[in-house]
């Protein structure tokens, strides 16, 4: 179910570029339907995400926000100790998002100049939920809690109905928990238009996050320039890198809850010790067999799951750069040595008790990280992708005076004389 | 040559409508074009560009990167002046930018926790320079030194040859000035491939910058996703509010220092003072007649220049809220005040001292500034724009254990199986 590599410095790499071409493979152009939806949302507002909805969801309400008084009644039917788990997870994210806060600041330099440069939330963000079996809690949390530190003035969120017209509790008691201001019940391609262009019943976002199939990815594409977007998101990938020191017993269960995400899913072990590599093998197809989600690990690990044995660790440290995975493990004696080592990967997890899904879930760094290679240059969501900065100056005519000479020259340098124009008209005579 | 509108809430945001539009019209689709040369130049590498350029550019040089000592030597036929004032601005502009800066940081948690976010310079950095009339250094400084600033290992640039197969010197001078690494006389959309794939002679890079015709617009555009890119820039905008404290002469040559840049620029006063608004409109006629490039800017004044005298200055600074253009000029008694309402521009220029040309060479803040209404979400270029993040998260055996309930309880709510496995195979006997 895995291929075993003994790497030779060339079967790995061109494996490497069969992962990063897989998030584009299989994937239909649904561009020109998506285009319609859009145009219809912007044209018909309200009355188009109704039609859309009744369509594609079956029931469609007539008024699409969630009240408050709603919103309560729907937390609770969740389950107690769940909310206490989502309660716990919130402060570890926002315990951690919040040292990402950057300040406005100003500088001031000779002849009475002031300079800076203003940083502040977005005004409004839209964060777009799936539902049915892709609806994730977790993921409400990581795109909610930084947009509120960066000082958003307001989060709104768009979800679908399932088949009896009703929201996922466990989606609506994560928006609760992580600030959320407003909740609207719609999904696809329609709740993506609205949010962008604003309708009767729905405000114009500035940015729209968060996961989504086919057609609401394609609309986010559509619509980047009208509002801002996130990253597009690939299938999923972990890399460990795993010395003899590390449990295969461990390594096999990561392996796997990467694998579990959808037959996409790469899930790949670097390791200098081919007696790991075997004891890993072994492992996998025992835990397997125990496991719900065994013919979608079955068939990612067969497709996108290596376990590649290289000559030392300084390989495998080069292949993990040369991949830039979302997820890498380090499972090794004095893991943290790796640190300033692993130069592309969005998240890193070190040690042997610092599984993928702690990150995912709880510890508190964000879960939307670069994939397929992106994170060469792409970074993890953060504060920083919900502010906006702008720089402000403030001259004096003396110092004006004292630097006119200077950018005169250059406007005329660069042909653009009605720049230095500008400069001269203000000590003219 | 100018329309003056009495505000009425209704006129002037149709006139936003207008102005956010404009990027759009009239400009060709080249994508098929630009495809075919992407598609050529990642197969067949130095041979591919070499035919390009005598294609498009007339001469083409064998070896596209310009030697160390032929930089010495191109340079030294720049105006002495001229390299002083560029010497001049780029200590501006890294004084300035040097403020943008992240560092890396950790956190430290009970149970041995330690969790943090890496920041460091993108790898290697492309820097595209348009030639010909184009031909802007305050652009390679603008783009090269906040580069050099977070800490990129290389930065590589590329310009197009002119007809005598030789590069513009002062953009030479600019790239030497500016700590740029490696210069290819190259340009077009096949200089965008050779940076994005590498060639034989061209290093790959990971993400490429800096302005261009369509083609080059439309092969970054393409190539999003294999490199990281910066914003696609739509015509310049300037907007000034001013009050009856204003000097109109000052005024009239900054809208014009803006319309001089191409047809579609578009340059608005705005002002509760309607003789101010008068006095500004025979200024422009008079200015404009003495500048060089009066018929651009008696074009783009006519297209989508305009004064606006609005009731009171909030509506102004509502108006420009709404408008979010990409540089904003306050000449009103004081300015400073109107730093914390300005919620959507990419710079602001504050006084009667601070010309918008002022920002363009020398103060200090990036030139490269969100267009079209985007600074509503986009920021100007910066350090942030050269960098990349991670997290790292080491947990320890008894901390993991502390949260495993809660993360296996998680986990199994979404239904994700094979996570929880990975937390609770740690703790079985």
């Amino acid at each position: 179910m895995i291929t075993t590599v003994i790497a030779n410095g060339k079967d790995e790499y061109s494996f490497i570029d069969a992962l990063k071409l897989r998030s584009n493979s299989g994937a239909k152009d649904v561009s020109g339907i998506v285009s319609d939806i859009i145009e219809n949302v912007r044209k018909n507002g309200d009355k188009a995400v109704y039609d859309y909805t009744l369509k594609f969801d079956g029931k469609a309400p007539l008024e699409v926000e969630i009240s408050a008084d709603e919103i309560d009644r729907i937390i609770e039917c969740c389950d107690k100790d769940y909310i206490k788990t989502l309660e716990k997870a919130a402060a570890n994210i926002e315990d951690f998002h919040k040292r990402q806060i950057q300040q406005s600041w100003l500088t001031t330099k000779e002849n009475g100049v002031i300079m800076g440069q203003r940083v502040r939330g977005l005004e409004r963000v839209g964060l777009y939920v799936p539902g049915g079996t892709a609806a994730y809690p977790s993921s409400v949390l990581m795109n909610a809690i930084p947009a509120k530190l960066a000082g958003c003035r307001e989060i709104v969120m768009t979800t679908p109905p399932s088949k009896d017209g009703t929201p996922n509790p466990d989606i609506i008691a994560a928006a609760k928990i992580a600030g959320v201001d407003r909740i609207f019940l719609m999904g696809g391609a329609q709740a993506v238009a609205a949010l962008a262009y604003g309708t009767e019943q729905v405000p114009k976002v500035d940015k729209i996050v968060g996961p989504g199939n086919i057609f609401v990815a394609t609309a986010k594409k559509l619509l980047y320039g009208v509002v801002d977007i996130d990253m597009i998101a690939g299938p999923s990938e972990i890399l460990i890198i795993a010395d003899k020191t590390a449990n295969p017993k461990f390594l096999a269960a990561d392996l796997m809850s990467q694998a579990e995400h959808d037959r996409l899913a790469s899930s790949i072990l670097l390791t200098d010790c081919e007696t790991l590599a075997q004891k890993v093998k072994a492992e996998l197809t025992r835990q397997c067999a125990l496991l719900e989600r065994k013919e979608i690990i079955e068939e990612s690990l067969e497709n996108y799951g290596a376990i590649i044995v290289c000559s030392d660790m300084s390989q495998a440290i080069d292949f993990a750069n040369e991949l830039a995975p979302e997820h890498l493990e380090v499972c090794c004696e004095n893991p943290m040595e790796y640190v300033g080592k692993l130069d592309n990967a969005g998240s890193v997890f070190l040690g042997n008790y610092s599984p993928e899904p702690l990150g995912d879930y709880f510890a508190g760094p964000n879960h939307v990280l670069p994939t397929s290679g992106t994170a060469r240059f792409f970074s993890p969501l953060s504060v920083d992708s919900f502010v906006k900065k702008s720089s402000f100056i403030y001259y004096t005519e003396s110092a004006l005076k004292n630097d006119a000479e200077d950018i005169v020259r250059f406007a005329n340098t660069e042909g653009l004389t009605a720049h230095a124009n500008s400069i001269s008209v203000r000590f003219e005579e």
